[in-house]
């Protein structure tokens, strides 16, 4: 088996079947073994060590006052027996005020996720992606009423009783692919990333499309570049702020590129022997992108 | 190449360049050669033919009151240069009174998907899942206050000037799996199902997941039994009514079944000769898990 890729394959049991316990979920959440992860405004609690920055995970007693306060309570799931749960905090000023920790401050796992372990890596993601999408559904998409937290964060119900309409986690997919012509990879970059780093091209998947559609449409707008097999390699959960990324090798039918300047601003071919050589050009360590080019450079 | 999934693979260019260009799609829309498909309460416009059900695709001058009255104008894309258009005419009591069409009817794709041609189920796939989206999101899920289409029916933005967030359409990605015990596969039903009908396992990705995870866990849940080499085979829009199904073959790693009633009737083991005897009890042509089935039986 392939190695999974980071923020993937967390420690937790989602344990969907205890969702719709309330009188487990609240016993669990006041429970001394249990775990509560933090969230405000999309950030993490960390505290930097010797080793590096590591997230800090709180027991019931010492977030006490932050359960009352909570805007939503999502029950992660279950490992060992132990519950995880996390709290958004978003709407506190200073919920660190709450916390004896001098030390913690709220961190981006955009900045720590390629420093941390896989398994925190994967808790904070999940914890991260439900935040984020409670925080862009208070409504009703169908009426604008204001939606409820409901089945133990995992579900949010219309307030209105004519609607009542329930509403499901959003994840959205988007296709990432390393089109290959021979020794070359084509790689572009956008205008806003770090000058210097080139990935592999992405997009989000739309309605009527399959992901094999996507990945050929893509690349398409994106260098003018057609592909043929379309070939699915892995893929990797990337709440930043709400994607599952879905890996594939393409093979190019053309060589000449012509860049859509609305989305690129430069793309290119490189070979292995290139990228060997210039490791600091690729993305970061967290990233599908970067797996599916060493996976390449390895073919 | 491996055929295309049924939806998957339509004969549009998406053109998303024309999305933002105003002036050309006022043209277009009324151009003579542009076709307009219409869409009422998730239903498409059909008429009965001595071959089967057929997709009534009108131009302009046909379609002109109802341009005027439609609640979503949605370009699609182009063939051949021809523009392709989709208009939401759900509001309308009887859109067909506008309409010299005595035997046209509007009817659901869940019933003509498996009888019409695989260019016009894509077509008309894409159309009622960009409607659907449409019908779920007409206030804004941050700020309640409604939202309105742009950039052609492909973005929905928040009327009130100090959200203005933009929502994009909405695809929630489904696994779907074959899980195989040697010459065995794990077939299972639910209540609702037709009498007699078993189908491979599916559920949703939650957020934090990778696919391979969620095709583990939602295997686990459902009957109980682990597996391992979850491999992927393809993929297919299903937008009944907001689904990409990502297809998976994955290797039991038990053999005793324990059904989740919350979930599924029953589930068994068939073995390639019984499934090649009973063709009855397979899932609808145009669904992938018939695709997976009848790809595993060849194997």
């Amino acid at each position: 088996m392939k190695l999974p890729n980071f923020y993937a394959s967390g420690p937790l049991d989602r344990a969907g079947h205890r969702r719709k316990s309330p009188d487990w979920l609240a016993e669990r959440l006041r429970h001394p073994d249990t775990r509560i992860q933090l969230v405000w405004r999309s950030q993490h609690l960390v505290i930097d060590t010797a080793e590096g920055p590591r997230p800090i995970i709180l027991t019931p007693a010492l977030a006490s006052d932050l359960i009352e306060r909570a805007a939503e309570v999502v029950l992660l799931g279950l490992a060992d027996d132990v519950a995880h749960f996390a709290l958004d905090v978003s709407a506190l000023e200073t919920p660190l005020a709450a916390l004896d920790l001098p030390e913690a401050s709220f961190r981006d796992l955009r900045a720590v996720g390629p420093l941390i372990g896989r398994d925190e890596g994967a808790m904070l993601a999940y914890a991260r992606g439900l935040m984020h999408w409670h925080a862009r559904h208070r409504f009703c998409g169908v009426c604008g009423a204001p939606t409820e937290s409901i089945d133990a964060g995992h579900v949010r119900r219309c307030t209105n009783p004519d609607c009542a309409t329930s509403h499901f986690p959003r994840t959205d997919p988007a296709v990432i692919m390393l089109v290959e012509d021979g020794d070359k990879c084509l790689l572009g970059r956008q205008a806003v990333w770090t000058p210097g780093m080139y990935s592999t091209l992405a997009g989000f998947v739309e309605p009527g499309e399959s992901l094999e559609d996507a990945v050929a449409r893509e690349v398409f707008e994106e260098t003018g570049i057609r592909v043929d097999s379309v070939c699915y390699h892995s893929s990797q959960p990337w709440p930043f702020p709400a994607s599952i990324m879905l890996g594939f090798y393409a093979k190019a039918l053309d060589r000449a590129i012509r860049v859509d300047e609305t989305e690129l601003e430069e793309a290119h071919w490189y070979s292995r022997a290139y990228l060997k050589d210039h490791p600091e050009m690729l993305p970061r360590r967290d990233s599908i992108a970067r797996r599916l080019i060493e996976d390449w450079l390895t073919l």
